[in-house]
C-alpha cells in the first residue's frame, strides 16, 4: 500500500489566496504589524492516486498574498508529471527545483516572496510524502537514517560551518536513543508558552484576564509585545509580572521596531521586569546589530530572533557572530522542512536552543513537527526549549494542535497537519469567498 | 513652467512585463546565470499634465518578471491621485509609502520581489520629478542642499553608523566644490570599464576579438566571468592578460557560485593573473563569508559585491565587517535612488569606492547618474571608481548612455534616462508582444 502511494504522480495543482480578517479584533497586533489579516498562500498538489493530496502553505499578513501566489504559480508548475517517489528519493534535488531556476533566482535569491513560495511548495511535498507513507512528518523524519536525513538538505553556502559528513556524525550520536525520546514525547508532550495574551492592541484588562486564563491552563511562560510606547510597555509589564509572580517567565517581543542603539536604551528600562529575552529587537537583516544588542544586554536579557530570518545563510551568521541566544525557526519563511533541518543542525552545533515562531496561520501545527525532530533526532534536549502557542484559527484546520496542560501532544495523523477544511478554503478565498462579500 | 509641472497629479499607471530573448546569444551568461533573458518589470505613471510621464523599471532575468509586476501593482496603486509636489517634498515619506505598508512588509521586508518592485516605482517617481523640473536626475540631486539630499533618505536601521546630522555634515564638506566637479564631468566624462567581452558563454576567439575591439575603443579595464570550470578560467585569463598586457586591469566575477572555502581555494589558482578584485565570490547574504574571503586573499586580490545586496542594512554590515573593497551599488535591487543615496553616504564614511553594477536592462543608463552624484556631492573622488559598460539593448532606450573613448558623457536630457521607445515596449511585452510570437 505504501509502495503504491509513493508511486503516485502529481497531476495538477491548485493555488488559493486565503485571508482571515483578524485585524478586526487586533489579534496578532504588535508594534510593527498594526493590523494583520492572518492569511496564507495555499497550494494543493493533486495526484493520480484517489484522495492523495499534498497541502502546503506559507503564512502572510493580508495584502501581498497575491504576490506570493504568483510566485507559487512559477514553482508549482515545475512539479506536474513528477513522480512522488522520484521527488522524495532526493529531497535536496527537489528543493533545488525551486531554488535552482537561474532566471527566477534573480528575484531572490532564496529570500522574500520567492522563498516564501518555495516554503509553501516544499511543505506541500512533505505533506504528500508523509501521507503516502502514512506517518506524521515528524515521525517520517525520526525514522530516517542519518544519511537519509542529510540527503534532504542543500548545504550550499553553509559548508564553512557544517558539512554533510559532520551532520551525519552529529545525527549518529543521537541515533541509539531516538526511540526513548519518541516514547517520552508521546507520553508527556512538548512544553509550550503562550503569546495569545500579550498582543499590543489589547486593553490592560483584557491582558490581565488572558494571563489569568493562561495560568489556569498550566502556562508558565508568557510573551508581551513591546516597542510602541515605553510607558505602556512598563505599565503592561508590571501587570503581567504581578499576575505571573517571580516564578513566571516573561518574554518580550519588539517586532523589529528599533534601531540598534534605541533597542539597547529602551530595553535598559525594561530589564527590571526580568525578561528572559527580547525578540526581534531590530531589523532581521542586521546580524551585527543583534550581536551588539546581545552584548550590551548580557547577561540580564537574552536575544531571540528568527521569524523574519530569510534563509540558512543568515542563520549561519547569527550563530557565527554569537548574535542570538534563542533560534526562532519559522516553518514557511525558509524553504520548508528541508531548510529548517539545516538550521536545526547548525543551531545544535552552536548550542543555541530552538524555540519556533508560531504566531500565524497554522504555524503551530507545522512547527510542532520541527521541535519534535529537534528533540528526537538532533539536540536530545528540552533545556530552554518551548513551542509558541497562539490560540487563533485552529477551527479551520482538520488536524489542529492538541494541548494538554500547556504541553503539545505529538500529532499522529499522517501529513504536515496543515490541511484546511474545504469549506474554510472556499469561504476565505480572497476576494471571492463568502466571508469577503459581507460589508 | 516648472512650478506648474510639479503641481501635476498622478492619474493612472501602466505596468509592463518586458522580455528580451538575450539567452539566444548567451549575452549576459555567467556561472550562475546560464541563460538570462534580460528583462524588466516596467512601470509608467501618467499625470494630468499632457506628456508628463514617469518611467521606472527594475531589471529581471526572464521568468519571475510577472511576479515582480504583481508586486508593482500592489505599490503603484498607492500613488494614484497623489500630487507630484507632495511626493517630492518629502521623498523619505514617499519611500515609506512602499516600505511601510505593514501587511506587505511581511513578504519582505525590504528585500527580494517587493523591494525590486519598490525600486521600479521609486525610480519612476524620480524620473517624473526630474522631467517636471527639466533636469537629469544627477543634476536634480547635485543642485540639492545637504538638507534636501538627506530628506530623501530613510535612516531606519542605519543610525548606528550614520545619522542624518552626520550625513549633512559630510555633504557640507563637499558643497563649495560641487560646481567645479560638475564642470569637469561635463567636459571629461566619467571613466568606465567593459564587461561585454567576458561572458562565460562566448568562445575563446570571440573573447579575444571583443577584448581587442574594446581596447581600440579606449578601455583599460576588463571583466572576466569565472567559476564554472577552473581550467577554462585559467585558459581565458591567460588570453585576456595576453591581450591587455601588464598595464591593463583585469577584474573577475564569480556570480555567487562558491562556498566560502571553495572561493578562497579557487581564487588562489587565479591570483597569478593579478585580478584587481573578485566580484560576488559567494552568497550575497554572507557578510561574514565575504569578510573571511577578503582576509584570505588580502592584499593580492580585493573583494567586490553589490548587485544582489538586498538593502542598505546589509551594505552597512559589509562596511562594518571590512568585508568589501568595492561597493557595487545597483539602481533597482534596492529602493531606487533614495536608498542608493544612503548607501553612497555610508560607503564614503567607510572609504569604500563606488563601482556600480550595470550588467542588465538599461542599468548603465541609470547608474551613470548615481556615479555622478557620488563624485559631485559625496566622495569628490574618482580614485578606484568606474562605471560598468555593457553594450546591450541600448537601441530600445530613448536616451542611451553616451560613450567617448571609454568615458561616459553625463546625460543632459531631463529624467532618469530609462524611457523605452513605445514600439519596443509593445514589441517586447511578454507574452503578447510581436517578438514573442515568432517561433
Amino acid at each position: 500500500m505504501v509502495k503504491q502511494l509513493l508511486e503516485s504522480t502529481i497531476t495538477s495543482y491548485e493555488i488559493r489566496d486565503i485571508r482571515f480578517p483578524t485585524s478586526q479584533h487586533l489579534d496578532g497586533s504588535d508594534a510593527m504589524n498594526k493590523d494583520p489579516d492572518y492569511s496564507a498562500a495555499y497550494v494543493i498538489f493533486y495526484t493520480d492516486s484517489k484522495g492523495l493530496e499534498g497541502h502546503g502553505l506559507t503564512f502572510t499578513c493580508g495584502r501581498g498574498t497575491e504576490v506570493v501566489c504568483s510566485a507559487i504559480e512559477q514553482l508549482a508548475c515545475k512539479f506536474v508529471n513528477k513522480s512522488l517517489n522520484e521527488l522524495v528519493k532526493d529531497m535536496r534535488a527537489t528543493h533545488q527545483i525551486c531554488t535552482g531556476d537561474s532566471q527566477l533566482r534573480w528575484i531572490g535569491p532564496e529570500k522574500g516572496v520567492i522563498h516564501l513560495a518555495t516554503g509553501a511548495v516544499i511543505n506541500a511535498i512533505w505533506d504528500l510524502w508523509a501521507k503516502a507513507v502514512n506517518k506524521p512528518v515528524w515521525k517520517l523524519v525520526a525514522d530516517m537514517t542519518p544519511e537519509e536525513f542529510v540527503q534532504c538538505i542543500d548545504f550550499r553556502y553553509i559548508t564553512d560551518v557544517l558539512t554533510p559528513e559532520q551532520a551525519i556524525e552529529m545525527l549518529r550520536e543521537k541515533e541509539a536513543t531516538k526511540v526513548q525520546r519518541e516514547e517520552e514525547m508521546l507520553k508527556d508532550g512538548y512544553p509550550s508558552y503562550t503569546t495569545s495574551a500579550g498582543w499590543l492592541g489589547y486593553s490592560d484588562d483584557k491582558v490581565r484576564r488572558l494571563i489569568r486564563e493562561a495560568k489556569e491552563q498550566g502556562f508558565t511562560h508568557f510573551k508581551q509585545k513591546v516597542g510602541s510606547n515605553k510607558e505602556s510597555d512598563i505599565r503592561r509589564a508590571s501587570i503581567i509580572r504581578e499576575e505571573i509572580g517571580d516564578e513566571g517567565v516573561l518574554m518580550m517581543d519588539a517586532n523589529q521596531v528599533w534601531d540598534v542603539t534605541e533597542a539597547i536604551d529602551w530595553m535598559k528600562d525594561l530589564l527590571k521586569f526580568k525578561p528572559l529575552f527580547i525578540e526581534e529587537p531590530t531589523s532581521p537583516d542586521d546580524i551585527l546589530g543583534h550581536a551588539t544588542i546581545r552584548k550590551a544586554l548580557y547577561p540580564q536579557c537574552a536575544v531571540a530572533t528568527g521569524e523574519h530570518i530569510q534563509n540558512r545563510i543568515v542563520f549561519k551568521q547569527l550563530f557565527q557572530a554569537n548574535a542570538i541566544d534563542y533560534c526562532q525557526i519559522d516553518s514557511c519563511r525558509v524553504a520548508g522542512v528541508n531548510e529548517v533541518l539545516a538550521i536545526i543542525l547548525m543551531a545544535n552545533k552552536f548550542k543555541v536552543p530552538i524555540i519556533p515562531h508560531a504566531g500565524g496561520t497554522f504555524l503551530v501545527e507545522m512547527v510542532q513537527h520541527l521541535s519534535l525532530i529537534d528533540y528526537i533526532c538532533v539536540s536530545g534536549s528540552l533545556d530552554r526549549r518551548m513551542l509558541e502557542y497562539v490560540d487563533h484559527l485552529h477551527e479551520h484546520c482538520k488536524t489542529p494542535v492538541q494541548l494538554k496542560n500547556s504541553k503539545v501532544t505529538p500529532p499522529l495523523v499522517a501529513g504536515y497537519s496543515v490541511e484546511m477544511y474545504r469549506q474554510s478554503i472556499e469561504d476565505y478565498t480572497f476576494p471571492t469567498g463568502k466571508i469577503h462579500q459581507k460589508k
